[in-house]
């Protein structure tokens, strides 16, 4: 059903969940979206991943938090409806979205295809759209969004599965391509076994590399070699073990959003490693300087990817059977999982299952 | 004058100056070294660098030091004997020895010409040699030095401002090369403007850099811009001055070897900057993990440079017409040079003028 909204454009009602104050408690919220701009894709959502900021930006964790909350930025779904200047998709096609919905495409970032850098990126949740309004989230019927923010999804990929691709698996992947930690032979270490881990795992074998997962759960090691490929497992917390792999691996992806030191994990790197964080603790980084100066190496940070290099990734992850191992969920269930989550009691990811939550959305 | 040693083997006298004791005070002392061998390149040393490090090593600050000690790692000078096996040395050539006398030739990093990243390398000085006897550097008449860690000066460099090219100048020009921070028109912060940093402000202008200096010193700024060439000058304690640069720089090389906050100069890179530290501060590094997250920045290490990549520099150097800015000394005053060291007081390294202040070598 299509109404004027009070700003005189048509605006689509859409059935979603948000948190609506810092309880962080999710419960359902009905709203509106934009009527489908000349330049926009509307989608019905399948599927939205549950990544563990969600649950940091519904609790204000960070500060910044607006509500009601309408979170979710691993968004897949099948277009309804395209605007008269979009080229590149049609009704029907499998679609996703990210954590971006608008850059300015005029800055070094943008013009690199690099929007995730841009200073003026809207988040596709919790942000301020061009248009004024608060940006809400997948946890909802029906997403519109600007085309080029939009990735297709390949047919071979299992909706539900790929949904995480668009924000944990691009996080892991970029850092890879872009820092070139993807030469055959060589070695990865990947620091925490969650939602991010296990894709850098998947993605790391991918890439012909030996792959070591490095935790502090030592009953992760089986799941890791057996279903994930790894082809080593280190306890980050048995000092012994950290001291024999010292100056054993190429790179390592650090996946950690707890706080943790990192002198051990740098000191795994061979000469002319490549240490990339990708978790967000709350505490300061801290090593000795002689830990990167006698060993040429180097402590980077990468924050999800660029659209193009999303599309790329999703591509990869057609050729090479890729996509997430989930726990799909009904949209009722969504406290509960982020209670879980919380515990790290999840492999690896919540999806979801948004179509089976809602009635069908009512754009016509 | 030649003897035969307890062990066998020819040697030959050499005046030089040794440190006693953890006082590091410096003082004659006559020593032998061996004969020159079947690989080996002799030569009268001209001129010997003065490095921050030979200061911490006289006093032991590194916990590692031997005595008698014979300090000097930046020595030039001219060839009187070869090897039988040494082809690309001649006598009377201009040649100069760095931080390293051997490595094992063997591992992955000496099959990549890195040999300062061998596990097994020998410091020019408070190292022990192949042959079990302690290595003692360039505060001496006579170097005796396995041919493939020689290299050839340039015969249009100074001989004396050269010699500080050898540890300053190839530590600040090999991360330069390794971390491609070389392309024109880009942005290169220097921060400290000393015997490393001014090389670096030297290098950054001939690779067609705009470079920044960043120092506490603001009576640094007028010798920075006008004798160095810097295109900017920021003193790092004015905060102000220091949030208005954010952002805006696109590589850094860290050469202060004080303890000093790392955040503020990581916030001056752009997205996708790169910094990379030389210096070595007694406390960890630090920085919050977003620091590097948003933006895609890395903090690297780097630690003096290969033999290959020395020559290259010094042929870069005598190309681009770069040596460094000394201030040449005769050996009774390292002592003092010592003291105005510790106080930063020269401009920009001290050079010991080693012919000037020894007879003659007394080799056959």
């Amino acid at each position: 059903m299509v109404n004027e909204g009070e700003s005189g454009r048509f605006e689509v009602e859409v059935e979603g969940w948000a948190a609506k104050d810092e309880s962080g408690i999710l419960s359902p919220f009905n709203f509106t979206r934009r009527k489908t701009g000349s330049h926009d894709v509307t989608f019905k959502v399948a599927y939205c991943g549950i990544c563990h900021s969600d649950l940091h930006q519904i609790r204000n964790d960070w500060k910044t938090s607006q509500y009601p909350m309408v979170p979710g930025h691993e968004i897949v779904g099948t277009v309804i409806e395209v605007g008269s200047q979009v080229k590149n998709f049609a009704v029907g096609d499998r679609v996703g979205v990210g954590c971006m919905v608008w850059s300015c495409q005029q800055c070094d970032s943008c013009s690199k295809d690099h929007e995730q850098y841009c200073e003026k990126v809207v988040w596709t949740y919790n942000g301020i759209y061009v248009d004024g309004s608060p940006t809400l989230g997948g946890y909802s019927s029906l997403m519109v969004c600007d085309h080029r923010f939009v990735v297709k999804i390949p047919e071979c990929l299992p909706f539900d599965a790929a949904a995480p691709l668009l924000c944990a698996g691009i996080t892991v992947y970029s850092p890879m391509k872009y820092f070139q930690m993807t030469e055959p032979g060589k070695s990865l270490g990947v620091v925490g076994l969650g939602g991010l881990g296990h894709m850098a795992v998947k993605f790391g074998k991918a890439f012909g590399l030996k792959v070591t997962v490095i935790s502090t759960s030592p009953q992760k090691e089986k799941e890791a070699r057996e279903h994930l490929g790894a082809d080593n497992f280190l306890i980050s917390k048995d000092q012994k073990q950290m001291l024999e792999a010292a100056r054993s691996l190429d790179y390592i992806i650090d996946t950690v959003s707890a706080d943790h030191p990192l002198h051990p994990i740098i000191n795994l790197l061979k000469v002319n490693g490549k240490l990339v964080v990708v978790g967000m603790p709350e505490k300061p980084i801290s090593f000795h300087p002689a830990t990167v100066i006698f060993g040429r190496r180097f402590v980077g940070g990468s924050m999800i990817g660029g659209v193009k290099e999303t599309q790329e990734m999703l591509d990869f992850c057609a050729e090479h059977n890729i996509s997430c191992v989930i726990e799909s969920i009904p949209m009722d269930y969504v406290n509960t999982a982020m209670q879980r989550l919380e515990k790290g009691d999840v492999k690896y990811r919540f999806v979801i299952d948004v179509t089976g939550s809602f009635s069908s959305p009512k754009a016509n």
